[in-house]
């Protein structure tokens, strides 16, 4: 960490900030330069949330060197995690996609539908019954009775299952059906719900929040994992910017970033990145050639009469296109699907 | 709602779009241009939550013409809301003044700064029990502990509480200490949150999210009214931009939107919206100039040993004098304080 | 166009606005709510820039439904255009690479670099003599001392040359060296030059500025072409947002945006969309795999003593790795490269 | 500066740094924690320019200690810059209203425009009479006739005139009729623009950029007065967010920064800023509440009729009512109007 003093710092100003430091069991450092001093300052900076010193007189900015994450960071751990669902691996050599209707709305079509997407190439099968909505008036899933559906779906395909809890009171619940349990966006840094899945054991697709940072979603992740929870997968769907053409802005540099700094695998979701069906084939292949390590994409057998995002839901027959397009991509980039 | 065809639409589409309009009860008024078709439909918007017609061939693109809030809007209620806590009264003429520091810590500290704040002029008592912290090595307050000791600091100063609830299990408890409950910003869109404290009848202080639009948090206050809870505060803390130089960026501009659209009272919290207490005290009169009902700010009595925020903290002397230079600007613009 | 009349005009407010746009050779189409009226306006929207309607009494809101350009667009023109630099084409099956280092610094080390790029398959050489920079004491250019060199560079490899023009008055010296101009993002609004460059029938390579919609970038292109210059290649550079961790954070999803709303060829500038060569190397892949035409890359012999943007730079050892990573990419999508 | 090595830096990567620090006249200051090395270096951050040092193997990160500006920062001036303009001073205790049309479209309604924002108190008349639009076919000013008019509006009323420059050819031309050049956000890093009117000796009205960085506003700043023009005058006018309620998101928390790092001047435009006259009025009295030293407002005799920007101006009756709250609003803050 490195402690910059304002230009009119003085002195005494200097020495209180390093006899701080030093109480707090930090080693320091401090540069004379014309006009401003800094002090690098050696030690355990997470000791400092509980004395902070860049309210002393005199200090400018502090500048942290270390990432504040540490098990979500290649400190730890430097081999790519691999989060295994059944027999399906996320963050090896294949690509895995995931697919389904965005909100489970009834039996008959979600079974449908899955095993359309079973058929065309996708390993897990996913479904809301639990639906954040921006308006109270709006469809808000079918809560058990949707994860019941569900539970049918995945006995007729056999596909693994990943679906999202938005209540800290509902997680034992959703982990009882749920092969993959999804933090969404909007929860992002809901921690207390962080924490409580954190205690299952379960594996968590943890979407990046809305307007998040890769650092804070990171250390969203850091949270799950400080309770006890290492299967993550990281989910990248869209940021939010000026541009209005696209629902959200998808940052495709995450990948290479996240894979940078992180052992967590990455997937995208092009369904919420873009809010638009007719953008999900091209970001699809995209983000594949970029490095992901798998899509989760929204299928419905009849997006026109969807109770939720149809809007960005490709049919059954335009999913099929898209994986068997999909598969030279991944080769191209020594991947399989 | 506008419907917009796309350039190529077929003249069946348009009217098999019509004809999935007037079932679902719409009356519809197409207009045919030169180049696209657009149809007007009349109806309530909020059948459509079941049935999307955005995905229909042909269809555009769809324009909302009724915003999608009723009770948080001034269709039915055009009257301003003063939502009244003890004797203070928000969003009528007099500007009140929340203040405390970010967490609470321990008794002495926490009833030392009430007491002085509630001196110089402050009307609420801010206070953090349940903290949600970025990092899970952070202090996240000390729950009900920090409940009772502001219990204690209501009963030597008389002041009213306002302290934030994280998670739905809590929401009974901290409604037992609290006078004002608390929405954060990483919570707006926390929508069973919202349900929950739209429960308890209590004020509810709701924050704008990190990066949430006018729109998206009017729709987070009509959760809470959706039930059955119309005493809500709007709480405008910075929004998130790519401009660095402050921690959020303070949209001021907010304040004379939420008047035009809504007819609930809108505060600011100069302190988190700025990360600064260098900031605070010119925002702070930029806030009251502009419209805002009152104030939210972070007063620490010892800011360089504060467990949370100590950088955007106010000294009590600071807030003193904040507080009597607000005094002429608040009647410069017909209110009082 | 569609006009929204507030909740509150009056009938006379209404008629008001009818009879205006009649008198601006409008048809009207009146829709009445229960709540609001909206005017449907069938005309030529280019009319209303000499008489705005927007700020009559009663008018809430302005909703164009036809696009603002039109040469840029698909209107008037359905097929891609193909950009044709000597015997290069840019918008047709064969992907394109740029390449070269950001600013031309002395003969020597820039013909090296020309002769490496050539060597692996970059068709056109890129080089800045005019440079942008964010500081005045920054290193600005050679000028023409610049161009000439990129003309010895031409000479000796046969490749083409792109290169940035930033003044109105360098626009005829430039187009005597220049096989494409460059206007960069930071002049994507400079409307005077982007008519000074319309006038030179050169191909030109608009850069999407720093945080510009894509429709503003059309509406750049289409000044370019109002000028009389069709031959216009669009290159996303990546877009400002709150995200620190890469330089700008590229936008993915522009391109198959403007593959639908346009027929100009887009190319993908990874290396300032990143400001990192370490994530050159994905974002390449995953442009090509989302639709892109081509790349421009920058690539410097010595980064380690580049004038300019070093870090953002490949060595030419990686660059010559990287094209033909990309090959393979290209195939799957059905490119050639 | 600090030179921040990765973790996994070799020993001889960090003396190779060092040895080119020392090279290029830097003294430096290694510190060893247990993970990363960061190297201090004291010296002209200037001469790094040309020698980056960001790309040496083993760097992960630069993080500089100076601000990049000099002479737009308190370094070398701490007592704040005066701009005099005639008789009126910009940046003193007096608040000064610059006003006036967006553009001038005729000698009548110009002029008397001009009488009345005079009789109201406004000190400087604006006017574009060339003007940046985003597409090629909007007015674009009556460029030399609208600044003959500008003169006559001049001549009949004594107030100074302030009008945007676009092109570097057109300097010297509106040098001679302005009292003060603008300098608009698309321009802000038209750095061939800003060196051409700092070499005119002319106040500048520099406005912010739609998506800049305070810190590149001041550098913006810099390369006029490196030109040799310290008369600067920064105008605030909304930045580019996600929000739409707004045209721009008004960045009110720039004028503290502003104060805190320049000695320059801030005036704020809260008509682009926020494209509404609804708003006008309440972020007005906000920005002088603030610290603004003026503001820049767009007045208009007939709004209805204007050519450019009609629904962001206010009459000239809603202007004089705004003059006139405003006063008691810059009493509040100690300031005179």
């Amino acid at each position: 960490m490195i402690i910059i003093m304002s230009p009119n710092a003085t002195k005494t100003q200097v020495e209180d900030v390093e006899k701080k430091l030093v109480g707090l069991g930090f080693q320091t450092h401090p540069i004379f330069g014309e006009i401003k001093t800094v002090i690098g300052a050696i030690g355990d900076k997470r000791l400092l949330n509980t004395h902070d010193i860049s309210f002393m007189p005199g200090v400018e900015n502090i500048v942290p060197i270390m990432k504040p994450y540490k098990l979500a960071g290649k400190e730890l751990k430097k081999d790519p995690t691999i989060v295994k669902v059944g027999n399906v691996e996320i963050g090896g050599k294949e690509i895995v996609i995931m697919a389904g209707p965005c909100a489970i709305e009834n039996e008959e079509t979600y079974i449908g539908t899955a095993i359309k997407v079973k058929e065309s190439g996708a390993k897990i099968l996913r479904g809301g019954a639990f639906k954040p909505r921006t308006s109270p008036y709006a469809f808000q899933g079918l809560e058990e009775d949707g994860l019941k559906i569900m539970a049918k779906a995945k006995e007729a395909t056999g596909l693994a299952l990943v679906t999202e809890v938005v209540d800290t009171r509902d997680v034992d619940l959703v982990a009882t059906y749920a092969d993959i349990i999804q933090i969404g966006a909007r929860n992002m840094q809901n921690f207390k719900l962080l924490h409580e899945v954190g205690l299952t054991k379960k594996p968590i697709l943890l979407k990046r929040g809305l307007a998040a940072t890769i650092e804070e979603w990171l250390m969203a992740a850091e949270y799950i994992m400080a309770a006890g929870n290492q299967n993550i997968i990281l989910c990248e769907r869209g940021i939010r910017t000026y541009e209005t053409a696209t629902r959200n802005t998808i940052d495709m540099g995450a990948i290479p970033v996240v894979k940078e700094f992180s052992h967590l695998p990455i997937i995208v979701d092009p369904s919420h990145a873009t809010g638009s069906w007719k953008y999900v084939n091209a970001l699809s292949k995209g983000a594949i050639a970029t490095g992901a390590d798998g899509l989760i994409i929204e299928v419905h057998s009849d997006p026109n009469n969807a109770l939720c995002d149809g809007p960005q839901s490709l049919k059954p027959s335009k999913f099929d296109q898209l994986v068997s397009e999909l598969k030279p991509v991944a080769q191209s980039v020594g991947r399989t699907l």
